[in-house]
């Protein structure tokens, strides 16, 4: 260790306490990345603060010996968001990971920023209440990081993304200012709200240090089908279909080669005997005893107009949750493959001319590559995997995928789309951010990082350099 | 005419054509002002742009010259956001009222910033969809408008605000940038959203030119109660009792004060024999059989428990208009009275002291002013009108009520809540922001507007100085 980490470290431990700060090999490898394999961590230091206070004398100190900061919540993050690579002083939140208050007439509660995200949905079902955002990583990610990327996930159709749930935040600015944000309040017309500003901001403008969330009332015996269809744009009509007679709360859509690869892996049943090129799954809050007739005519309707080829329902929440199986453990069965992501998203209504355009492209360029289709159909975010061929080096892989990445997201450009739907630029999307922000935008984008973090301490070189 | 002016009327007819600009003093009048009457309007002129080509022009000739800007929309404000009172060029969205594009799957509609949002109201129903934003104003109120003071109104419980039904933006900087902000996705993280810095700045940023709305389903059925309650804390258990059985769609409250004004008035018929200090009205949306049962169920617990005195239920759809007419003329009926109107909110379950404490207030100092509760207390936002007795002079009166309101809003911050739930800040409420807002917020809203608007152009004056 160098004198100038020892001083830092002395510096830093002065502030949290000698056993708050890590700097051994283990602590350093593991808090300076999050799940984005592509990046080699090399952080100087881990920091673990248990209060606003501590925060902003971090942030202080950093701001008074130029310091560059990096936060970390979960470690759950898809674009190196979280990833501390240049001798950065990692802010881990896993300390402050309390529930602070509750509130049954608001139905808030108040959450240190480290509060994981199933702590929350526990919290709120012990409440009678629900919390709705959702997502594969919900045992990990912490809240901080969920509204620092604006996390959406599986039931954004009918509730929205991380940002609809935060009535209240708390923020340690880049210069180390305490801003207590909209205070739980839902109306609030009081010039702008800065707190929108944070949310999606990926740790560039300041720390989340705490969260008023908003709870809802938990949704009425979710019932789920599973429809085979031809083709993308079927899909599309048996959205429409569904979303004019039931309260949808999901409607997700996966691949063939998908399922197949599910099945195998998971050693789970085919939803039905007919198999179509894409399956689309429909949540639905079964509010009333018509709930059951009004998905079955429209499944009728749909295969009448040969849009779905054949289906099941759920008849109870065993068989809901295992038909969710067939889409939820897609990710996770095809890890073995590394597979090369990409999150974007498009109008719902241009989908299936997208995904067939970007199917041509990698087919075009790469015939071997296998590409599993899987997503959030009903709000247009779509899931891009590459599978790597076992034959093909791991490193070449990637640069032929990253090479491909240019005209997929020239595609995404001309659809009006957007190349990271939910998991943030980070470092990952960063050469790519041109493709759906103008010039214009990011000239700006930078100008109000520079009004929060003059000193450039908070995250530099994440979303933009 | 003097002739800076002359010379600053022929440059804007050069953009927009002779006829496209007005000097005339009714114009002058009409233009310069919104709702709120305690302004006098003093434009130099009024311009009508029919392109965002245009209004970049505008803008771009203001910056050259240093002429200050005040967007116009429906003029519906009640905090003089749109009033136009040293001289500036008025910038009227009239001409700008097209909808320019729908799409039924992503149940989007492109609308110039013109669009009133009756008429997105109307398209939506044509299309067997729904735009939920609505208030006393929605036939006047234009889109942009709505944005820009992040516009709310009575269903907020269920649809939330404007802000929730916004997917993209166009939006002209105050240096003339034209930005497309957002494209109507719903999933996209690439960096800040500058969308929603933009809703609730009230035109001190730039111009809203132009917005993609998302439409919803319909409610089904949507039922009205109206129950008289003792006092507020009543009301609240009422809520929650209601909140944990039914779908609410609003719950409003309106005072016995309030109750006689509108009865008398109107001609109306009391909503139920037993009278209390306060009335809830509840509106819930009917979704199956047992809506009625459970809406009884509730009503009977809140009987037995005492929160309620008395109720009645709508049968059909006349009778849940007229229920809303006790709560929705309540404004109409007293603007007679001349009265001095406050928006506040605080959380939900403040509401009740918080009520109490600013009528003992108002009380103490003004015994003989009648004071007028009503408002959305669902969402916390409540509306004070303090009317002015007939035989005081209407100055003397606005001067006592401006005072006031330094205890009132002193009382709002203790509670943590906001000087303007809906209406904006603008003049009005100006010198009240710091109750709501801390300095060091101020001072990053003016720094962010300095990025946006570097030659103060856009509606100097307005929430900061």
């Amino acid at each position: 260790m160098n004198q100038s980490q020892a001083e830092l470290i002395a510096a830093l431990s002065r502030i949290v306490g000698d056993d708050k700060v890590k700097a051994d090999a283990e602590s350093l490898f593991t808090f300076g990345k999050d799940w984005t394999k592509v990046y080699e961590p090399h952080p100087s230091a881990i920091v673990f603060p248990s209060s606003i206070g501590q925060v902003q004398d971090v942030v202080r100190y950093a701001n008074a010996h130029q310091v560059a900061l990096v936060p970390s919540g979960g470690r759950t993050g898809l674009s190196g968001g979280a990833v501390a690579s240049n001798g950065e002083v990692v802010v881990a939140f896993d300390r402050m990971n309390k529930i602070l208050d509750f509130d049954p007439t608001d139905r808030q509660v108040v959450c240190q920023a480290g509060v994981v995200t199933e702590q929350l949905q526990n919290f709120a079902e012990e409440k009678q209440l629900f919390y709705p955002v959702d997502f594969a990583s919900s045992g990990s990610s912490q809240l901080g990081g969920n509204a620092a990327t604006n996390a959406g996930g599986i039931k954004v159709i009918k509730y929205g993304l991380t940002r609809d749930w935060v009535v209240g935040m708390k923020v340690v600015t880049g210069s180390g200012e305490l801003l207590d944000l909209n205070k739980g309040l839902i109306k609030n017309a009081t010039g702008y709200d800065l707190r929108h500003l944070f949310i999606g901001s990926e740790g560039t403008l300041g720390f989340i240090v705490e969260l008023t969330m908003k709870l809802a009332t938990p949704p009425k015996d979710p019932t789920v089908l599973v429809l085979a269809v031809e083709k993308m744009e079927d899909a599309m009509n048996v959205l429409q279909t569904f979303q004019a007679r039931l309260p949808l709360m999901a409607f997700e859509f996966f691949s063939e080669k998908a399922l197949r690869h599910v099945i195998h892996e998971k050693g789970l049943q085919r939803p039905c005997e007919t198999a179509g090129d894409f399956y689309a799954l429909i949540e639905f809050e079964n509010v009333s005893e018509q709930g059951m007739e009004q998905a079955m005519e429209a499944f009728e309707h749909c295969v009448e107009q040969g849009w779905a080829l054949d289906g099941t329902i759920s008849q109870n929440s065993t068989q809901a949750r295992d038909l969710w199986r067939l889409r939820e453990d897609i990710s996770e069965t095809i890890s073995r493959f590394t597979p090369y992501k990409n999150d974007i998203s498009v109008k719902v209504s241009k989908v299936p001319a997208f995904v067939r355009e970007v199917d041509e492209i990698v087919n075009r360029q790469y015939p071997d590559f296998e590409i599993i289709w899987f997503g959030h159909i009903g709000d247009g975010n779509v899931h891009l995997n590459i599978l790597k061929p076992d034959t093909l080096d791991k490193a070449i892989f990637f640069e032929q995928c990253h090479r491909v990445s240019y005209d997929i997201f020239a595609c995404v450009k001309r659809y009006g789309g957007s190349i990271s739907a939910e998991h943030g630029v980070g470092l990952l999307k960063k050469p790519f951010l041109s493709y759906s922000r103008d010039d214009s935008e990011v000239a700006i984008m930078k100008a109000l990082k520079n009004v929060f973090d003059p000193n450039k301490v908070m995250n530099p070189g994440k979303i933009f350099d």
